[in-house]
């Protein structure tokens, strides 16, 4: 297998795990960061430390980007846009579809290939089977350089436009942050009777998130379903949050449970639920 | 196996479930519901239609008791109170802690033995496998009349307070509907580029849930994990909600994505992911 030189611009919890795999897998690897001292194992382990984002570019037709957002990349590239001409920038940074869209433009307009990508994983999967990155744009990029870009993770391209891959990895990671609020939650309320919150998380919540999973897909969909009804629903909703004040947790947490019954703009649920929650028992 | 003569109150989705199961294991059942027709199959069954709560309460050593919430149990009980002295209240309506608590207190006043239980499953789960009930309160019915209890589900009593059941049944519930605003949230933001969400769903977020889903421990501790910083995290929650708002969904959705980073109550991280959110590439 011919190997590619490859620099990784970022060395933060990410950015040093992508540099591990590409140099793991015997790519020529050139490594920038700002701060310079994160480089000193990587360069033990064979890479090369650029001095300059500007040397780094040049170093590699494939520069993959990690750093923290989007105005920090525009600002480590700026003194370094004549060293893209030719060259492809892969960007690993979470951003936005229109941050994404920017990028792309301003690459080619230094005469560069832009491939945008989301990270579906944690540093430690980076390598490992089960770890994913969605890309957009550049197609051409993407089917260039699997060579490189297969020693991350499974690479999924999603379409042309440079921000279908912000769009659904920030839709990814909104759904795992929804149920990691409800899972907060959860453990939350369970604590204030003295139960243990991470033994309940994974011998009660996990279990019953796999029995609930199937559901999600209908959730996904307006209507009324005949085994749950919604007026049902909503009174368990309301109950939630009567018991989490009976419990003195804050009931603003809990806002985000009005959402799956209808958005919190429909005045006529959201007057009812909380009408439902301040009722007591007779 | 001896037939217990089992009581069944409200026969709307979940209590008709659960008649259908005393009746298809043998036990005679008594029913009764407001709407009276809706006992009409169930009574070519087999079943025993009540004219009366007081009737239906006078029938069986156990009262199953699944109507929409306490206020309505508090108000069908009332007229039938004398007739309660001697039995055991099942108490499986939806509720909270405080409730749950002060129908024992009014149970046990009128000389009946009280059991509250939260239903971990959807009707037609009742009776399988997968199926499971949380008990609190009387330990003594639980064994009593274990074999009633255990054609309806699994049963898993979690201690004397009447409160526990309703307490984990509110909690499990709470981390349910934390998971499927994530996931209507995200099934909203990939349908404003034109994606499919029942498929993206279920081809995308299932699988990705799947894959966090052994982290959710972890959510539940505070700290700041070195693989995932908070600070990289509260970008990546900026960055759901930027994206959310330049495709038109209403950002009120989603304050509930702060709750994961810190208590939407700290003003401090609250306007770090403000300004945040109004951040755009420079
Ligand atoms: N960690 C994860 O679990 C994970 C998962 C998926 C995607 N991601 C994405 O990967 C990207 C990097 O995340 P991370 O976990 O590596 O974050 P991190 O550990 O906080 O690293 C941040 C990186 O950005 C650099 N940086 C920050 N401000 C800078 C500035 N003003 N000028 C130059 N460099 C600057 C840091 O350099 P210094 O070392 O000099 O501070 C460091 O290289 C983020 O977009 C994140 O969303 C992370
Ligand atoms: N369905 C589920 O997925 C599910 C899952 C777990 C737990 N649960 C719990 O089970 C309980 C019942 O839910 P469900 O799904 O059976 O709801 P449902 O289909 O809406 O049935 C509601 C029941 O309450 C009765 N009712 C309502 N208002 C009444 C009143 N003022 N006086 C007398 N009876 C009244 C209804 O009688 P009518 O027929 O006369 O209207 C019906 O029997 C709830 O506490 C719910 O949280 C349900």
């Amino acid at each position: 297998m011919t190997k590619t030189a490859v620099t990784v611009l970022g060395l933060g919890a990410m950015g040093r795990a992508l540099a591990e795999a590409t140099l793991a897998a015997g790519h020529p690897t050139t490594v920038w960061n700002r701060s310079a001292d994160k480089a000193a194992d990587l360069v033990d382990r064979g890479a090369v430390r650029a001095a300059t984002v500007a040397e780094a570019v040049g170093a590699a037709p494939v520069v993959i980007a990690c750093v923290l957002d989007q105005p920090v990349l525009c600002e480590i590239l700026d003194p370094a846009a004549d060293a893209l001409a030719g060259r492809a920038l892969v960007n690993l940074t979470n951003g936005t579809p229109d941050e994404a869209r920017r990028m792309a433009e301003w690459v080619a307009g230094h005469g560069a290939d832009y491939l945008d990508g989301g990270i579906m994983a944690v540093p430690p999967m980076i390598g490992e089977p089960g770890a994913l990155i969605l890309y957009s744009g550049s197609r051409e990029v993407f089917d260039r350089h699997r060579t490189v870009l297969d020693v991350l993770a499974e690479g999924d391209h999603l379409g042309a436009d440079p921000g279908l891959a912000a769009l659904y990895d920030l839709a990814l990671l909104g759904g795992m942050y929804g149920m990691f609020a409800g899972a907060r939650h959860a453990a939350a309320l369970v604590a204030t009777v003295g139960g243990d919150p991470v033994r309940f998380v994974e011998q009660r919540l996990v279990p019953w998130l796999n029995a609930v999973m199937p559901a999600l897909s209908g959730s996904a969909e307006a209507g009324d379903p005949a085994d749950s009804p919604v007026a049902m629903q909503r009174i368990a909703i309301a109950n939630i949050i009567r018991a989490s004040r009976e419990q003195g947790l804050p009931a603003d947490l809990l806002a985000h449970l009005l959402a799956p019954i209808a958005p919190p703009t429909d005045p006529q649920i959201t007057d009812d639920v909380r009408r439902l929650a301040d009722l007591t028992i007779g």
